[in-house]
């Protein structure tokens, strides 16, 4: 079954973009996924086919009208009715691995790209819609959230990366930063690669490894540690692998 | 000046992508910025041009070695000494506004994008590379990280957006979601924009939104107050302005 994405936007032409190289691009060549852009001002009526208009209490920019998007919002839900509809807004939840898992592991997404000062909120209370953001930062519109989005549902498609990562071995499972990599050469610079990972010792190596997880998560990231509790009790086969991102 | 922005990645044909549209793509056009991406199998030296190799101590996927990215980094500090040098990992400093509007004040950016298991850990001792992730989720690169702090930064630019915003205008400047937008049709399938929006009293408008914002923030991003302070102790006029992202 291919893994479809419906993209409500203002601007289809960004679609797939980066997401037609490497390999999402081979996988989207291979039928795995498949990317339906729709253009919002489609479903505009009059014959500017306006799709914003003033904010209401005045303020700077343009807001995306509910009537037009409600009507975009509809012809998706309808022909698409399996996949969860989402919008990207910098209101929206947190976008979280687990997000992306639950995503991935379903038929599907339809997004809403939003651009301008964003959604009329009563689109939120009167479609089943989940906002989300991909981080804490403005962006010029919802499109670059949605490519990244789609990145990371596609990698973990079957196929799409040869063997299925195992849930351990995602990142950010556990709570914790993965720990540092290192490759030949075993010197550069008369720097070398740590005694520990020559060693063939692979419980040793493990070991070492959730212990540079746990540190440099502490060091770098301790709201990671808070969020998920004490790292300390977690099995060390937790460790994790993950690409970079 | 142009904003100048150079990519290590093995993808340059990713680049400029989504940011080749839209209000990017026509600054791109204008020389508001600009983008050089570089191919770090061009810093190869065997017939391969191999840029990776196993993992020391083991484990799935490949480390991007440190000899070939040393001499890519090398030659982009030369020809940019000016521009702060970035790399796209999760285990990077979470990107937040304040780091997107540093680096959109300076003369450009350079970054550094990885792909499978990451980079070899030397290379963040032996280069300055502030290591950056753009969320707490797993990308197939950093390419789409790299497109994203781009959009970020580019949309600030003078001249993108039109007037410059202030600092009090910009999302998450004061900690807070922003406000619910409303537009018109003053009712939509029964809802109407809320009354306060229409009174033309600016004062209770205003006291309005930054009410809304700081009761959706700590009903959604409870982390966002924690991490700034008591908000109540802000003046109104740290309600926000900011675009769908």
């Amino acid at each position: 079954m291919t893994w479809a994405a419906t993209i409500l936007t203002l601007y289809p032409e960004m679609f797939p973009g980066p997401l037609g190289h490497s390999l999402a691009g081979r996988a989207l060549g291979e039928g795995i996924w498949s990317i339906d852009p729709v253009q919002i001002r489609d479903f505009a009526t009059d014959k500017h086919r306006s799709v914003d208009d003033t904010p209401a209490g005045g303020g700077a920019g343009m807001v995306m009208r509910a009537d037009v998007l409600g009507r975009a919002i509809d012809d998706v839900l309808a022909r698409r009715p399996d996949a969860p509809l989402l919008a990207m807004t910098p209101r929206g939840e947190p976008l979280t691995q687990n997000l992306v898992r639950g995503l991935a592991e379903g038929p599907g997404v339809s997004i809403l790209c939003g651009r301008f000062e964003g959604f009329d909120e009563r689109l939120f209370e009167a479609r089943p819609i989940l906002p989300v953001s991909i981080g804490d930062y403005v962006l010029s519109g919802g499109e670059m959230g949605a490519l990244t989005l789609l990145d990371a549902c596609i990698r973990l498609l079957p196929g799409v990366m040869g063997a299925p990562l195992s849930g351990e071995e995602e990142s950010f499972e556990g709570g914790l930063l993965e720990y540092p990599h290192y490759t030949r050469p075993l010197e550069w610079e008369g720097r070398r690669i740590p005694e520990v990972l020559r060693s063939g010792d692979h419980a040793k190596i493990a070991a070492w490894r959730k212990a540079r997880a746990i540190e440099d998560t502490r060091l770098r990231r301790p709201d990671l540690i808070e969020r998920h509790g004490d790292v300390r009790r977690r099995s060390p086969s937790g460790a994790q692998h993950e690409e970079e991102s």
